[in-house]
């Protein structure tokens, strides 16, 4: 397999930049991530899609996706009250850090509308009630489609999509949950984090599936913390982690270094 | 009271080394340690624990305790088929690291039975059964008598405790669980983290108490695993893991820097 | 020592909320933060400088000093072409997280002319070059004072400040280094780690002395890298680092978190 | 070339285990490492070092070695009178968590001439002065001839080895340095991050070459450390970071996963 694949970029001058391979043992299935060079490739732009389906997609039986230089993807932001993730982003996208756009931020709460604006971006809110919750959904798809966006991000945004909505963007929305999973999912992870007096605390970033904080895990991390913090202090050394793990999930979505398989991650960094 | 504690040590000559409080502000108990010099201290050492209970524990109504120097305490170890934690405690306290005599090993199994006696420890092998828990409980408690146990580690022992063990040791037997306690609680928690895709795994050591992996936490660690790691490589980087934070939680115990309230544990390191 | 300030304490109905205290056994020198309770203390703010003075400073013959709630401090940043602490630092003001105010960006560069009005601050580029360092200095300092500048963050600023200004506002200006010092210290560290071949890469953030790097540590952090990371990738890993490390400094200034000794920190967290 | 090579395995029914690559882009240096399965591979034992010389390594011009599973490795310790790691290795061996055999401890004291009785090792004692270092040298060279040594674990051995020593086992001696490199280099470390004040400590494992301290770095690790720490407690601390970090080390040279390249180790882990 691996053999083919390198083969036929090789007998098309593409020079392989970066090559990662990995086999699942216990499903034999088998990954692989190429970045090549399109210097002296002699297959046009236009072509290589329908070349590798042809050549090597179709014949391999393989699952793949090529993605060319071109066009920025396009982010859109759901947040509600605590905005540290939602700065994070947009300065590392206005600062080039991260290559992407943030045309549009999405927020139950009004908090946040001027930060949007200062960073260019679209700012609607969309209060979300346990009666409005479908038409809500219906306009912020509405806006995702209008903004032509390419994945969400969910930065601290406190309300549950529905499975409809998960399924639209699958492994298309990326979720922080302010603690590590599998420890503490759902509501209220610092609080329930003291009551239990761990001495780590921890943040996940994971794709959202239709089963809350069950979805697929990209990266995660944790920060110590001791008897002396009150939870306000578990909140404060979490924001840190959570924006960072973040950020790190987003980066790894932006250059296509995710793979999921059977609910997990195989990350190529 | 950090006042009077400190004038009372102050007036009998004895110098402080150490001084380490904390007030727990959701229900305003309060607690402190104290390490101070016995060179010039007026107060004989068989009168001290009498002089102190007198003049400052009755009267703030502490809850206290003192330990004076002299004898090394006594530590069983009760360990199953993984022996990274033995051989780790054994050598730590054969090479003086940590300080402390370990007269007693006891397992379910005959795997470390040359071990301990390399080691000089006394090695008793009684099998559990559904059956005769209760028997091998009491072979198991009338040797910790009979050595002069002070307390008890459970270096991966893969048998539950009963309720009747646990308490007639409380806080006097530490257990180190292969997991970032809350997350996989129980049986095979590396084989569940590879199954829900963790980025992470960690080891938490805590005192036993009647609700098995629910006692107070005293130290937690973790490690950075990817997906390129079977279950047979988070078991093996997790090993490192268990022992480091296991024989830190030992000194922490050895070193009386451990207060237990509410479940959970103030750590005066 | 401890007795008596406590004792002053509870006798003006002071109830403390954290104390903290360290001896250093080298030099015997004694360190105290208290944090109080002004609700029911019994001196009136204006007079409680004069009365701790009289009353403990004096006779004990104490280096200390009292902030009293009032006035959000007032910082300084100074940065060249690398952003991203500056970001952070802008957005933490924002937003509350760190309770300060920003009124004056100075760079040698006008990269972020428009990011510092963006947030409200004043921006004046100055230019330095061997020739004019002692004019733009002078420069820098009438800004500061005329800002009413309480200290200064180098946030990646890349000239190096004479020793008069840094003697001006001794521990007031924290720097942060892209290395885990002393390795590395001077010019361009992530390429001197590259180059070395090291596997962890760090920061530090210290108080800036008239000794280039060789100022007191307030706190340092490490990322883990490999043989795949190429410089480009050591800097970009290194600035979520920085970013962490810095703002975390930054917080235990304005909390009045740090005593320096012997040019070493005594950290109150 | 990732063609060629994969393609040589798949025609010989050698099915690919692992596969890591690395290209270092300032010199495009390539290097790959591949495990494989030989249950069905065609090519039989004797003759596989020949036919992939012949077929492969001369064709390309490659740098190569292969390892046929088979006899276990042999490890010589050295050391001096710090014994965690060393126990720490012994440990390991003796339970099969690390597959090597360690059938010699040479030292410059006698301190751990039990211990390596103990656990089944010859042990010598080879007290090293100014004078007699080449006469001592010649010794400790007999040994590890006499004993079939492969490779060299220096675990805290006091003593700089000579040129010609650490040429004779070029990419064979492993040394633990009881610092962050190239932080503290040389003779005590942690006295000197203590007086520096440093926050963090760190230990590394790196290849022996004829620069003390200057060889390609395996693996590196840190701790946090705090103001409350004197020298003792960073060498507490420092211990446990120094047997995890070595062992880590030793255990990648066991398993062939070390290429060094320009006194760069590429670890493909």
């Amino acid at each position: 397999m691996v053999a083919t694949i390198t083969q036929w970029f090789h007998n098309h001058h593409g020079n392989l930049l970066e090559l990662d391979q990995h086999v699942d043992r216990s499903t034999d299935q088998f990954f692989i991530r190429i970045e090549w060079d399109l210097d002296h490739f002699i297959i046009p732009s236009g072509q290589i899609h329908d070349a590798f389906a042809r050549e090597i997609g179709e014949p391999l039986g393989l699952n793949w996706r090529i993605r060319l230089p071109g066009n920025r993807p396009r982010m859109a932001i759901l947040v509600s009250q605590m905005g540290h993730c939602l700065w994070d982003l947009l300065t590392r996208s206005q600062s080039g850090e991260l290559d992407v756009d943030i045309p549009l931020v999405i927020s139950n709460h009004d908090t946040f509308a001027d930060t949007a604006r200062q960073f260019g971006c679209d700012f609607h809110q969309l209060v979300v009630t346990r009666d409005n919750k479908a038409d809500q959904e219906a306009q912020q798809l509405a806006l995702l489609a209008e903004h032509a966006i390419d994945f969400v991000v969910l930065a601290r945004y406190m309300q549950i999509l529905s499975s409809s909505f998960a399924s639209a963007y699958s492994e298309r929305i990326i979720n922080i949950h302010h603690s590590f999973l599998p420890a503490f999912a759902g509501a209220k992870p610092y609080h329930r984090a003291h009551e239990r007096g761990v001495k780590i605390i921890g943040a996940t970033a994971h794709y959202v599936t239709e089963d809350l904080d069950e979805g697929p895990i990209i990266d995660q991390d944790t920060v110590r913390v001791s008897h002396r913090d009150p939870v306000r202090d578990l909140i404060r050394k979490g924001r840190d982690n959570e924006k960072i793990v973040l950020s790190r999930a987003v980066r790894l979505h932006l250059e296509e270094r995710i793979a999921v398989h059977d609910n997990r991650t195989i990350i190529f960094s």
